[in-house]
């Protein structure tokens, strides 16, 4: 339990001086467990180091900010916390687009120097103002470069020049814009790594840090809505997506601690900045949105490390990208689409995936409100019977508990409020509007009695107004603070400040009672991932693939010798060979063409089922081979692969796809028409685990008709996942393997083979 | 499809001389076809019809409210839309629940006369009070019962000698209390329907109504904010969720006609409520919330006015009910649950069903603004790439057509904004905020020719301030009048007043791009429900089912006769019969035991499959016989059924249950595991027609298998569909069966047949 809870000492220094009194409070009340108070832990906004502009003596060096304690020192450090920042090409005019981020660093009351360069005004907005960055005196950690794309070449020196180490630009026409500025962005960026500079961009939108006033940005919405420092951090490529959200967490009353967009990614993408963001401590939540990841590694190794760290990540990705062609070839690969990896991604790193802004505003928002929920058994709590009802609905339909409170609470229930409903849900009736702290005191009697992991409620129109709210407010506080470890999520219609504070006290407000499930759903999503982590199996070393084309039996040894269990076979190059096999193998048997160059054996009329005896293996070996010959006459045929006819147990598909982004995905997914009408398949990412694939296998619709369903005899799980942990190994061995498909895979009550497979090369 | 645009000539005599005179105007530019523009149609709010406020010479009658032309009286009217309204029980104190009524009529200009009775106060807010309802000079159309539920009786007899017309009752205590209660409330229902009283209520919260400036509630919402007159109407049985709907809508800029909050549903219930609204002119949209509905019939007639009316629906119904011991008897029943109904119904009536409120409202909002698409080609238009990507998945979704744009438009696009994305999504770009009418221009190059039905888009902060926006709205305007069947669904920061400004031109905008994507999804199917109506279908005369149990020999002869084919069967009492049987319908035959009392004969050992010869088919009687003697010794056997063993086509699964609310419910699922495992089912409500069928058997997920999925023969879907219509019409003409199920039903390439049937009578 207390390996869950956040990490109170995570606070940075420049934190502490602004922490509450109360952190720690509440968690004292349970001894053994350092517990943060809601109000008081990771959720504490870090108000800006302000500091009375200095316009005259604007030179003296800011002191380093200082950092987490045992935290190293980070080559993204100057980007995200500089301590000098120089404008190139600010303008005078703090509307224009090279005069805002001077504007905004002045509003913000930024703590370190603000530099403007340009060649033509001896003062920018008040400062003063240099020719060029060669004549600015001493150190610059961040240059912001807002001039044109002609004139980048120039300014990328003088940077160089003045051993600047990050440049944020704003300047487009790069890779954005076709071929041309593909080089000349390669060019840039290649420039930039000899001079030891971190680029954030170029076409990028810029950063933003609250907590150090840091404003290395050309957003027009900061003219509508300037943001309060706080937990959440955005890591976007899009800008206007960055701001949308930023916007969307303040409506929700949620600050943030860096909102950073990147743009055409030349050198700093999201999953570095994602990296950095887990190291943080301003930062505790982090919401994140992908058009696409260049290095799929680098990003589950980011996520991977925020779980580490306990800083739940939302993730939102969208767009369609390209699959390769080899992908595609296969089964599998068609199953996969181009949205499987990254699925597979943030399923194995445990982050959510929301599937709108509104949504991941709303998870980020709650996720500062407190440690994540260790379970799924849920209170609710309204100020209407109506509402009660659908959310009553809804945690069913989550798969939550909620458990009726014994008698005894509901008798303390009625005790409040005669004709309040107190079974859970709870009504506490809209009378605890007329009456001081009965609803703080309903909800504490609720959580003293049900051992809720969480609240939701509805809390109507309780706090739309100070009048209402804060005689209920005490009462509220109180139970917040008593139970620290279980998230308060409440439809409720509040101002922004009114949501802000209630947040603050560890209480998210949704617009919509049902939002407040959605978001139980995912606070106990995340709450389960928590301690679970990416697979550490150390990579087997790499094999080839033996030279030319691959026919049935030499996938079948490839993949038996990776430890996936065939039924046996032997390979017959003629009738007689193959009724030596079969009384062998025992009858009945089934006959199948050999071909390295025949995809589809099927549809050749080159597969015989349950041949009984010698006479009818041979009429069926001279058929076979005539009607290969006739409707596949280029397949080159290297006799036939005879092995028992199976009954009974149930078939599976195993298969694997190589992701462009994330590497080798593995599918599982029942047979026939579960594959091929419903698409019932699951994909996971290499190195598989054994608990990740018995994980893998009962995600899917049909997972029931393993499992036993209307007195189906149960199969051997086991022997699946151990399958498809061979498989997985199998592919991480043989990078040359584009594609496995071992369909079917018969499972069995006890064990299972293969019974059939095949292995795809990749192309060129 | 001018059948399918609103009907302009339907607003009400009162709203004429309120509309724009820009009404009709961009219509006229198409002509033959009559349409309302965006601006000036059926979404224009009607102003409340304020007068200076005659405190002293509150005496006069106010003129009874116009009607729309050629409507009827409803018995509604005087609750809807009282001349005068008596407050029994009115308070000085206009924060008491009793002064709450008069308090917001005085604010509202409420035009009629405001009576407040209240014996120990001459004066009530300022207006005279009178001593008893009694002392009331004139008619009295309305009364609000405040007092407690100890003085009801007294006051509902005032309000019969006064002859009032409609009473809303505050008063709680009845039904909501338990088996007193329910007895008290019977009684109050009882006497106000003697005494020509429609009854609100009790424990109602009221109604209001802005445009006539109507308000019999206690809504303490009211103080936070006050509602607009608009075309949404709100219906639910529970007060705060009502109120929390008129506040979500009113975020959203949109205005309501009426809220009506039903309560305990003594006299006036939902399903009244609707009916009423249907006809109203000031109404163009409906928003309901439903717990449960008495009535289903009724329920269903009033949605289907709403449709007939041209006005949408959007419903949620939440909370589970008990459902008939008869029915969970049968797979359908408990396939169907207690939710069925409800969702057939709402989909035979065209209402959209809403999985939140917040949904609810951005749907009913949006179809204020204007007419509804005639069909699924979606424009995409963002002034951001990163969503466009996001907008462009979510449209593929949901199985829009999302169009490129033809080369010259994207020439035309280009000449605009050089670095615009043009295709479709078509990204604007940023750029649109510093060009005064590029955006309105682009979207009028878009629509000019991409033929869209619907524009979805994101408009970032474009909105979110005069000083960006203004220099837009000409041209956005501009498109909006000349494509006024096309909604503009955007995604948008702005303020409420913006919203609602937009939203009167006909633009509806929401919080998170996604959510104008669903929007666009519910406007787009409620689109399509527009022409569509529930069958007229005579309902066939009633029979009794024929005394006793029914065998399966029984059940298929009584369906046999509705029309139903089953495969040939014939009754046998001994083997030889069975033999004989066999040999009239060929080898190999089914035999399967006959009784009344046994409800599962396999699990009995009551069957014996593909018996293949007289030697057979003897030793399987015995060992049948004797197997069902001993594992179900009670069971009656009245022999056995020999039916062909009949092989290939896709085995489905017909079924009926009978809906507590809604009566028969048709079920269709496919076989084997898609109903046992995956509960691939689909319901509707009978009187099912034969195209209800076809569209039922599409909507189940297995769909592809009967329709050629990967190379397997289609079948006969038209037999399935005759065969489900024969089952509704048995349903109808048998309201003795309980249930009934046809599983298998093979469905062939040509006809199909059932091969088993179970009828359950309908016990007690």
């Amino acid at each position: 339990m207390c390996g869950r809870t956040w990490r109170a000492g995570r606070a940075s220094r420049r934190t502490r001086g602004w922490r509450k009194s109360s952190a720690g409070g509440a968690g004292a009340r349970r001894p053994g467990c350092a517990m943060p108070s809601p109000g008081g832990g990771i959720d504490t906004p870090v108000p800006p180091r302000r500091r009375i502009r200095e316009r005259e003596g604007n030179t003296a060096d800011a002191p380093p900010p200082p950092r987490g304690p045992g935290r190293r020192m980070s080559s993204l450090d100057p980007l995200f916390r500089p301590r000098s920042v120089a404008v190139i090409g600010a303008s005078t005019d703090p509307a224009k687009i090279g005069g805002r981020p001077v504007a905004y660093l002045l509003r913000a009351g930024y703590a370190g120097r603000i530099l403007p360069v340009n060649p033509n005004a001896p003062e920018v907005q008040g400062l003063p103002a240099f020719a060029s960055l060669d004549a600015v005196p001493g150190e610059v950690d961040l240059a912001v470069v807002t001039v044109p794309a002609a004139a980048v070449p120039a300014a990328i020196e003088a940077c160089i020049r003045k051993r600047v180490r990050a440049v944020v630009m704003f300047s487009a026409g790069y890779a954005e814009t076709g071929e041309a500025g593909r080089a000349a962005q390669a060019a840039l960026v290649a420039r930039c790594r000899e001079g030891g500079i971190r680029l954030l961009g170029p076409n990028a939108l810029g950063l933003m840090n609250p907590g150090d006033g840091v404003y290395a940005t050309f957003s027009a919405s900061l003219h509508a809505s300037w943001p309060k420092p706080g937990r959440v951090a955005i890591a976007t490529q899009s800008g206007a997506v960055g701001t949308w959200c930023f916007t969307l967490l303040a409506d929700r009353g949620a600050g943030i601690s860096h909102l950073v967009t990147t743009g055409n990614e030349g050198d700093v993408d999201v999953a570095a900045c994602i990296d950095w963001l887990a190291d943080d401590p301003a930062t505790g939540v982090i919401l994140t949105y992908l058009e696409g990841a260049r290095d799929g590694a680098r990003l589950l190794a980011a996520l991977e490390k925020c779980r580490a760290r306990g800083k739940p990540v939302v993730a939102m990705k969208v767009g369609t990208s390209e699959v390769g062609a080899a992908a595609t070839e296969s089964h599998t690969g068609t199953l996969a689409g181009a949205d499987a990896g990254y699925a597979a991604a943030f399923q194995a790193a445990g982050a959510w995936r929301a599937g709108s802004l509104a949504e991941a505003a709303d998870i980020a928002a709650a996720c500062t409100a407190g440690p994540l929920p260790r379970g799924r058994s849920v209170g609710i709590v309204t100020i209407s019977g109506g509402a009660g009802a659908f959310l009553a609905d809804a945690a069913a339909a989550q798969g939550f508990d909620v458990p009726a409170l014994p008698e005894e609470a509901q008798a303390e229930l009625r005790a409040v409020i005669s004709f309040a409903g107190t079974r859970n849900p709870v009504d506490t009736t809209a009378q605890v509007a007329n009456e001081k702290d009965a609803f703080g005191r309903m909800l504490e009697i609720m959580l003293r009695h049900g051992r809720f992991d969480m609240l939701v409620g509805f809390l109507a129109f309780l706090a739309e107004n100070p009048a209402r709210l804060d005689p209920a407010l005490p009462a509220l506080k109180r139970a917040r603070q008593a139970w620290p470890l279980v998230p308060f999520l409440f439809g409720m219609r509040a101002p922004v400040a009114t949501r802000a504070m209630l947040l603050q006290m560890g209480i998210a407000g949704f617009d919509d009672p049902n939002q407040a499930m959605q978001a139980a759903t995912a606070l106990a999503w995340l709450g389960e991932q928590q301690d679970r982590r990416l697979p550490g199996l150390p990579s087997p070393a790499p094999r080839a693939l033996p030279d030319g084309p691959l026919d049935e039996a030499a996938c079948r040894a490839l993949l038996s010798e990776a430890g996936l269990p065939f039924a046996p076979s032997y390979v017959a190059h003629s009738a007689e060979e193959a009724c030596d096999a079969a009384a062998a193998l025992g009858w009945p048997v089934v006959l199948k063409v050999l071909s390295p160059n025949l995809a589809h054996k099927s549809e050749a009329g080159g597969v015989r089922l349950d041949l009984c005896d010698a006479a009818g293996l041979r009429a069926a070996w001279d058929s076979m081979l005539a009607e290969v010959r006739e409707r596949a006459p280029q397949a080159r045929v290297n006799g036939a692969l005879v092995s028992p006819m199976l009954r009974g147990g149930v078939e599976v598909v195993l298969g694997m796809t190589r992701d462009p982004v994330f590497g080798p995905l593995l599918m599982f997914g029942l047979g026939g028409v579960f594959v091929e009408v419903l698409r019932d398949v699951g994909f996971r990412l290499a190195p598989l685990t054994r608990d990740a694939a018995l994980d893998l296998i009962r995600s899917v619709k049909g997972f029931p008709l393993l499992d036993g369903a209307r007195g189906r005899p149960k199969v051997d799980l086991g022997a699946i996942a151990d399958a498809l942990v061979a498989l997985s190994r199998f592919a991480e061995a043989h990078p040359e393997a584009a594609g496995v498909e071992v369909n079917p895979f018969l499972a069995l009550p006890e064990g299972g083979f293969g019974l059939d497979a095949v292995i795809l090369r990749a192309t060129g």
